[in-house]
């Protein structure tokens, strides 16, 4: 996963907020063993940055918004970067098949540059080896002097820095899609920093049209202020593939599938672009992060409960019991996990090990995404907090012909 | 995953066969783009004993076999070991929870011991740091003197065996229950050496009629000639619960709850035992292990191919299209994957990133388990199989009422 939120938290200029959650007597099998009625108040921290729905939405859908620059030539220096937390094996497959073999990344306006991103992590099946290598592309580690003892991903951050970038730059890469797989229950989910990235924007509407038997949804990763970490953001653009749920170091045919088929279609967008094609405006959903709540933890920083069941589970309905039904009997389906589903005030959202809920109390409706994502323990994260959010695209008009010879 | 087969082939007796695979024709989404019609052979190497049903059956169902003797005592020494495997987070937990808070394994008759088995690989959340603990319970290692460089888990193991053995000492603990998670769909899945371990298959049986709700099939892991090389192995007896699906560094609460109501009976049928209850005789089913399958590799070793999803996923019809249901719609459970169902002659079993399809050429319907397990893909492993089997288990009498004062 790409990770919206930095790792280096007193690096990055965030405001926090507490929202209240409070706990109520669990109704699950443990009750009876546990002391019943207990209902108290717990404060978690959202770290994030506030939200101003009321201040942007307007601006978005009235097309005022400060607009990412749409490219005015043809976008000719594409790469596909897989294996950026090596743990996550669709994109570290498709990366090492198409070093093998280019081909399916060949158009005839461009040829995408397939880049095994972390190969080190890659080889240890690990997220990385040092430091999270998502979290390296900011100008602290990129301009520093190398320092002998500098962790691998800091190194690799340079090195591909200079491979597709360097960041901010005229040389830099025009387009890098990067490809990511999540523990949670993120289905095929299109990452893309902000919404005024009109480019962006664009690519992910034609993977929804081009994938109607998906449901795709839109994630904008980035908060307020937030200094861009990750590996795209050495290119001019680019966009994230989140497709969940699989384990780490667990390689899952059908989303090794959908990710090859999702890159085809990405590529052949941005083909059509080059070719000339105009894209009309159109009206876009999408889930804007907002911030992130921790886990409760006990004094010493250990985990005190997990996420609760209701928040990860859709339905608690089981398969039919042994005998009471016949086997292929359709009952609810219990793994879907409630990622970009609403959470409302009064839900709840912890279980803890002593037997409590622990209540979502915010004032407003929230989409939770990355719920339990096993990459996130270790950065203090049991989900996501986004808004939903509506707004317009504007047309994204042709390329000007080229001038003749 | 307690792992039935040992890390170091070398070290244990194991007889090879091959079982004839085919690839076909891939029909998936990929098969306009990819050569139509290849068809070729490919040999894929199962490890293991080979299966020698028609001799044990037999033996089994006259209940002529050759018993582990029954408990003739009380058991009064019992450990519960969460977190062998430093990433199997619902044992980590239980285990820490229970560190802190006891009481819950305390039963009349004796209370059971918490144990954290791998700390160090716990607290990095990884399944170990350097080498496999659960496959380090052999003599070679219990009994060898230690030198500077050993391994930490072959120091732990030696500890363990110290805490909880010597193996095959009177001193050893009466039983051992080890908790484990696979990022596989195996369920409540219930696992003991070999059907003749009478007290553990009653275990069984009783956690089968506690959750009349779960499936709980049991596995028979112990491949014959195998040392026992598992963490449970140092005590007179014990077995393993083995949860899942849950992904490495991930802790569900279903999970979590689920695993702590199971120990809570096993514990609960240690007591009726010890009390004097008698337990008469049944019928079981269980899935016994017969040798285990690579994926199709490179030259070079590394992966070629992925579990087909018609291995890994029962269903492949998806949510409902957008727009094109509501969205509650019951639709078949895509998530199921095909873990303890048949697999027959000519089905698929591997999806090859070339797009061919590889088939299962076996010559009987084998019962594949451990599909795709992230852990095993160093142990180059894709899946276990097993076969089905039926047998009778005696009854186990009560213990005779301790001699007076």
């Amino acid at each position: 996963m790409p990770g919206p939120g930095p790792e280096d938290e007193d690096k990055v200029q965030l405001q926090a907020w507490d929202i209240g959650l409070a706990t109520a007597q669990r109704s699950a099998d443990l009750a009876q063993t546990l002391p019943a009625g207990i209902t108290r108040a717990i404060n978690m921290q959202v770290r994030g940055a506030r939200r101003s729905t009321e201040a942007r939405e307007p601006e978005l859908s009235t097309g005022r918004m400060c607009s990412r620059p749409v490219p005015q030539e043809p976008l000719r220096r594409v790469a596909v970067t897989g294996g950026t937390h090596g743990d996550e094996l669709s994109g570290v497959y498709l990366a090492r098949h198409w070093l093998r073999a280019p081909g399916e990344l060949q158009r005839p306006s461009f040829s995408a540059l397939p880049v095994l991103a972390n190969p080190v992590a890659a080889a240890a099946c690990r997220r990385y080896v040092g430091r999270d290598l998502n979290r390296t592309f900011t100008s602290t580690f990129l301009t520093a002097g190398a320092r002998p003892y500098d962790p691998y991903e800091v190194t690799r951050a340079r090195e591909l820095n200079q491979l597709l970038g360097p960041k901010a730059s005229g040389r830099a890469f025009d387009f890098v899609l990067d490809l990511h797989n999540t523990t949670a229950n993120m289905g095929t989910c299109l990452a893309a920093d902000a919404a005024h990235n009109v480019f962006a924007m664009h690519l992910c509407r034609h993977l929804q049209l081009q994938n109607p038997d998906l449901s795709c949804p839109v994630l904008l990763y980035q908060l307020p202020g937030e200094e861009s970490h990750s590996v795209h953001s050495v290119a001019k653009n680019g966009m994230v593939l989140e497709l969940g749920p699989q384990p780490q170091g667990v390689l899952r045919a059908d989303l090794f599938s959908r990710m090859r088929a999702l890159v085809a279609a990405a590529l052949d967008f941005i083909e059509l672009f080059n070719q000339g094609t105009a894209f009309p405006a159109f009206e876009m959903d999408a889930y804007r992060a907002v911030g992130h709540v921790d886990f409760p933890r006990t004094e010493a920083g250990d985990l005190a409960g997990a996420v609760h069941p209701l928040l990860q589970v859709c339905a608690l309905l089981g398969p039919p019991a042994r005998g009471q039904g016949p086997p292929d009997t359709c009952v609810p389906d219990c793994s879907q996990d409630r990622d970009f589903r609403p959470l409302r005030p009064g839900a709840p959202v912890f279980q803890m090990f002593s037997g409590e809920d622990v209540l979502y109390e915010g004032e407003s409706t929230v989409y939770p995404v990355f719920i339990n994502e096993a990459a996130y323990y270790e950065k203090g994260i049991a989900f996501f907090q986004t808004e939903k959010i509506s707004f317009s695209v504007p047309a994204l008009p042709a390329l000007a012909p080229a001038p003749g010879p």
